[in-house]
């Protein structure tokens, strides 16, 4: 799948990826409006408000990018009528020719972890038959437990062509907590970077692996190291704009031959029409701010990456 | 919560949870039929069937035990019904007067680990009204993320009267690769352990708090000295039985005053009739296996503590 998404970021020179991350309060009041006076102010009307939403947003956008990363949490909160949008948004995305990075974080081990993978990225057996539940192309996830917890995914993408991208320094302010502390004199998140290189090896794509890693764009230095130590591990960076990453920082994240990062972009471009450099559009064509905040953000990449 | 959790702990004198992980292969054959010929060999048919079994169980155990643990990977891995099939477990099991601890093992940094908390132990507004989707009464958290993943939750669990457990040492046999590397001399958990803590004092219940912890049965040595560093924080006990922890073994999980630990057991109950032990039952009398299994399993634990 990392096959897949290379080509993809190369055709349309994007190595950028849209957030689907819907808060309610981003959604225009319209939108809202209609949701609830079809299902009236419940989860179903939240959920058909945030699907709306994302519809608009895909077909103003997906022209220009390669792929999106709906965020599951913000589905979940709204139960299953909000997974059912999550599924829907997928779908609708993968229509369109994107490429689904689901930002689940599930982490278990053995069975469990085999479960999340198989729901997500793989097929389910039922009696003499086979389903992909949600039919994401890569999922993050969260290596605290080890091995155990991904090597059923490794399984899973090996069988299914899919990928994942496993967290190695996050760019939240309190992920050096844990994530920085020192062992035997580098930094844990280096340590995992190691793990997620070895994991790698076992299942390549043509150049790069379909193991790849998270690395916080709020933490430039970091990412440069880590750069390094994981030459053949593509990178999704988290942080760029409503973060504080800038696109100068991101420069690093890239190898030689201008791929191995792909960077997200979340309220900075799904909620583009709240801010004042986009306010001109108006709620009603939020999807056409979002279309412009697509463009400058790659142009302020590539710029970037020009400069360099 | 964690004052509900020990009340019912008391009065039935079990310090244990049955974990409601359904592979399919546990459920016995009849069920599945049953479900097969209604909904067919399709998601809903999967989803249904494991609902029946999990009642089967509720059933036959809730008079004994104080809390239930599903694992959601083993439900979401069958999409959108499999999670309705969760939802109407925990429904079910709280019905019956039983704990709900959501094995979620979610985690995320900000809004995002909001949206968790909201979705599974909190309430989502939705215009002018309020929606309670999963409503357990735990949910398992990764701490990978620090603080920041954390914080969400306490912010739910003190507004929603809810409560979590932190991972702090798993039970799997890579949990050392990363929990174990040692950071100033101590290992990784002891750290994250001294978090939980902290974490812990903005959230307590009369005597425990209500951050509790994940730490599993089959590391005892450790499980003692986490015991001593988390005086006032429950542990939540995977491993015993099928993965290998004994009853002796835990004795250290536990304080002075016989509360602390609650142990978890999964296949070694909800699939007993599998079990040589057990056999007897036969695969149509598999609720009455796993009360049987229950009751010794309650035996085995206060048998060790009683003798230590």
């Amino acid at each position: 799948m990392i096959n897949e998404l290379i080509q993809k970021i190369e055709k349309k020179d994007a190595p950028i990826v849209v957030g689907l991350d819907p808060m309610m309060n981003y959604v225009p009041e319209h939108i809202q409006k209609k949701a609830f006076e079809e299902f009236g102010e419940t989860l179903e009307g939240a959920a058909e408000a945030i699907y709306v939403y994302n519809k608009g947003i895909i077909d103003a956008t997906y022209d220009l990018i390669p792929a999106v990363k709906p965020q599951i949490a913000m589905y979940e909160q709204f139960g299953i009528p909000g997974l059912m949008a999550y599924q829907k948004t997928c779908a609708y995305a993968k229509e369109k020719g994107l490429v689904i990075i689901g930002d689940v974080k599930r982490g278990d081990i053995g069975s469990t972890s085999a479960a999340y993978a198989v729901g997500h990225l793989g097929k389910v057996t039922v009696g003499g038959k086979q389903y992909a539940p949600f039919d994401e192309d890569f999922a993050t996830v969260n290596p605290y437990l080890g091995t155990d917890g991904i090597q059923p995914f490794i399984d899973v993408c090996n069988e299914n062509n899919k990928g994942i991208f496993v967290l190695v320094k996050t760019s939240n302010p309190s992920s050096g907590e844990f994530q920085d502390q020192l062992v035997d004199g580098k930094p844990l998140y280096e340590l995992v970077a190691k793990k997620v290189v070895e994991w790698g090896e076992k299942c390549m794509g043509d150049v790069y692996s379909n193991i790849g890693s998270v690395v916080g764009a709020t933490y430039p230095e970091m990412g440069k190291v880590l750069r390094k130590l994981m030459p053949k591990t593509y990178i999704l960076v988290p942080g760029y704009g409503a973060q504080g990453g800038k696109a100068e920082d991101l420069v690093h994240y890239f190898n030689a031959d201008g791929l191995g990062a792909i960077v997200n972009s979340s309220r900075g471009i799904i909620a583009a029409y709240k801010q004042e450099k986009y306010a001109g559009f108006g709620s009603e064509n939020y999807a056409d701010a979002s279309r412009q905040a697509v463009i400058d953000m790659i142009a302020d990449i590539n710029g970037a990456r020009a400069k360099a």
